[in-house]
């Protein structure tokens, strides 16, 4: 009994948010690279920097062939109407426009192949330390000319807090379809946040992902925090050709400006989770997200 | 009375907009660089470079005194509640605070002198071949995490148009008083854009101009004419430490992203026009914008 009352105590959680008035910077309890030995892919120098910085950059991950192959799965999905009405693509209210297609690897054939790729696995099994599986897939597309912002975030705490995810070992990976330029709303990351953990204030809402997936209030870092971890990471601009990847930590402070170029954004986006990390019961929000948000089929990639 | 009714041909225009249903792109039919021969500050290369690109940037135009005693101007002006009432100052709405005081070279002491200086002065007459007088002067303040983007135009569009600017002689300069990022909401310029006039459709509303200063779009250009200068063009991020400038032409393709960073934005800013290139009756609206907005005082400035 007195176990279960401890496990209980909201103390023992490591990274707690949305409980109080008030925000604060804590410190990451987890590694971010868990398994420096292991074989892979990457390099000791590349998991280096990784560990440091909370990203890393692959020039060229897929093959031109791909990237077309990729494009033209994308405008399909795009342009599916009964797609639109499925609660996993986010569709723009004013052009009815599909912004985002969620849980993309279950519903396009040429995706599920993707995600399954040792390009990818092999890399966030090395970083992660373990067996993997998805604990979600997207494809998003930000067009020129009126691409709006996303404001600064942890993927780590909404998943912490809405998804019941326990620890930070995760990582996301998001391959461009599309030129990233510094001019045209590319991923900006604060290099080393990964290590801080910002608890936010507020209490989620019900189904507050409706609203979270179009602009986020709840879980949003406050900004004398953003203030201290810019004035101390600086903040990179991802930038780099379509075929090229990034890999970021769960816990890095990322967002993105607006876009006003001609130049649309489009890219996939695949979240893995260590099978040693699977979701529990969420740490600050009445039930957890649907499973095209936070998965709860825990199966490991093979 | 033939030659007259000649005059009033709306062919005898060069620069046509906002008149017609249909975009065009259009030559200019004026020099960028007005007097490459005369004495002044810059080299040829500096010149040449600002004639085909349509700018050009100064790493340290001002001292850093110079910069901290800008800075408390621009402090010491936002406080001002009396100010706050003045036309001259645009206001954010939501938060009560100034993003830009017009004129500011009648209303501050220190930026009256600015802008006589010789640093810019010599420079705005070696680039435009004449005597100069101030068409325009402005502090900006775009503050951190919700800076709001500013779209592509052209400022000759709208001097042409609503200040009947009748040709592309007028320089623009702005002094970064912040240091400017490629993150942080930076001018974006499409370089040797200038040479090119893109002819907007619509027609000028009755005091547009009160609109248009918090988001303009009529004279806004249409997305076919960006796509098209974009893919000759690109477009450069400018960006620079404090103190430092830019200049760039009247008919330079530009805008800026908003700005989710916590590090804020101000500059000064003043449009110098040749005194042979005095404004007449707009071009494309019923009667000129106010004196703070496009100067009907033609005195060189000494």
């Amino acid at each position: 009994m007195t176990a279960t009352t401890h496990f209980e105590q909201p103390t023992m959680d490591d990274y707690p948010t949305r409980k109080g008035q008030q925000p604060a910077l804590l410190y990451r309890k987890d590694p971010t690279v868990w398994n420096q030995a292991a074989s892979g892919p990457m390099d000791s120098a590349t998991l280096e920097s990784y560990d440091a910085k909370g990203y890393l950059q692959i020039e060229s991950l897929i093959t031109p062939d791909e990237l077309e192959t990729f494009r033209s799965e994308l405008s399909r999905l795009s342009s599916d109407d009964e797609l639109k009405q499925d609660q996993r693509a986010v569709v723009e209210r004013a052009s009815d426009e599909v912004r985002s297609v969620f849980e993309v690897h279950t519903i396009s054939p040429v995706f599920a192949e993707l995600v399954r790729d040792p390009r990818l696995v092999d890399r966030a099994r090395q970083i992660l330390g373990s067996d993997v599986y998805i604990h979600q897939s997207r494809v998003n597309y930000k067009p020129g000319f009126s691409g709006t912002d996303f404001f600064w975030h942890s993927d780590f705490e909404t998943w912490h807090a809405e998804d019941g995810m326990p620890r930070m070992r995760a990582v996301s990976i998001s391959i461009a379809l599309t030129d990233n330029y510094e001019h045209n709303g590319s991923l900006m990351i604060m290099p080393g946040s990964h290590r801080t953990f910002v608890s936010c204030v507020g209490e989620t809402p019900e189904d507050h992902y409706r609203e979270s997936l179009k602009k986020q209030e709840i879980g949003t870092p406050d900004q004398s925090s953003l203030s201290i971890l810019a004035d101390q990471h600086g903040i990179d601009v991802l930038t780099g050709p379509a075929g090229g990847a990034v890999m970021f930590d769960s816990n890095c402070m990322h967002g993105s400006s607006g876009n006003i170029t001609p130049f649309p954004r489009s890219n996939v986006f695949v979240v893995y989770n260590s099978v040693e990390n699977t979701c529990e019961t969420p740490f600050a929000a009445a039930r957890p997200r649907p499973h095209f948000l936070g998965a709860r089929d825990f199966t490991p990639v093979k």
